[in-house]
């Protein structure tokens, strides 16, 4: 059984009846296609067909760490990358970011929110989680334990598409972790540190993108070239 | 001489001083390095070098026709796409356009500004015309004399990859024809005219993308397939 707001939605806002089937995710991004069998205040009942893996998610993970930029960008970052299929997004903190978190807890349930619904949006089988806003090292950290570290950097010239093609035919299940920079870029101290931490210096061309869409870029091209955009 | 808006930011904006060098850009994407030999009220002069051909353009021409959104989205649409390396974006109406156009003229002067600005930011050499709004029969037929039409649809399962390829490696200069629809898709009648016209019918995948999305990732596998992000 659906409860809560999703109950809410789909009884009242989609206004769903009795025999109508449905398309229900899991946490662990397996599939049932559910027949409604009861209605109920605050409830909807299924009966669920046997459990199929999600097609939408792609079978390559992609953490991106991204910038903690000013405004609400994040929320359109977090809203674009759910639908290109981001595994996680990590907020991060460097020199040069020049806005001031802050209300951070009741912004991060809203970035759930906003991930949730793009992620239903968009027909994903798992929501992406949001996490806690990291400092740089500390997201250099977690991206080193991963398969394969870039950080896409305005001075960079090495293109990105051979860094991903020989990842991809390494033949181990991917993982790749994905490091943008918010308004202010990088110090090269910044860039130093990344490349101790194992990260390809990558550029995403000679068009220097905005922090906004530096992002949607560099996971397009990730998707894309890992062949899950097909 | 520089004159207008750009001498004001130059001069009090940016506080630009005499012997100052900066980059100039002619409409035909000729870049000058300008060293500054005068600063009067709405008018700046300057010495340039011997121009150059701009390195931040595509080699490849690509035209972005886009579903005439709901609100401001064509705006973030323009602004990322100029980013991105887009030719021209055309607006057009289909069927199931939900959007009333209105104010179009002074819609059309803010799209122009922000196409300016965006190219300015990001480096490039010409400012994408704004053009307008077609009806979508006219834009199958501009679609129709471009070397590579394609329509992005959702319920299509061909991917992007072999007819990108195949399109660049035919050796003459491309020029690729991208049409994305608006938040109401298409109707298959609308597919099969598109098809008609000669459009491939590609997919960019099981995630189904929001319009404003859409463009975005088209955009970047278009430029990165045909070695425009390096």
């Amino acid at each position: 059984a659906l409860t809560g707001p999703d109950a809410h939605h789909l009884a009242h806002v989609m206004r769903a009846k009795i025999g109508d089937t449905v398309l229900l995710c899991a946490p662990d991004a397996t599939e049932y296609t559910g027949t409604i069998t009861a209605i109920e205040p605050g409830r909807v009942s299924f009966t669920v067909s046997e459990g199929l893996p999600s097609t939408a998610e792609p079978r390559t993970e992609v953490t991106l760490f991204v910038g903690y930029p000013k405004q609400g960008k994040l929320e359109d970052v977090i809203r674009h990358s759910v639908e290109l299929g981001v595994s996680e997004v990590v907020p991060f903190f460097s020199r040069y970011c020049v806005a001031a978190p802050k209300k951070e807890d009741a912004k991060n349930e809203r970035y759930r929110r906003i991930a949730a619904e793009a992620a239903k949006q968009c027909g994903r089988g798992v929501v992406p989680p949001g996490l806690p806003l990291l400092e740089l090292p500390q997201a250099l950290e977690q991206m080193q334990r991963t398969g394969c570290p870039i950080l896409f950097y305005e001075n960079a010239t090495a293109p990105a598409k051979q860094v991903i093609a020989k990842a991809r035919e390494s033949g181990k299940e991917l993982e790749i972790a994905v490091l943008i920079g918010a308004e202010g870029g990088f110090d090269e101290d910044e860039v130093a540190l990344a490349m101790e931490h194992g990260c390809h210096i990558l550029s995403l061309g000679k068009r220097i993108l905005r922090c906004e869409t530096a992002p949607l870029a560099a996971l397009t091209i990730l998707m894309y070239e890992t062949g899950n955009m097909e």
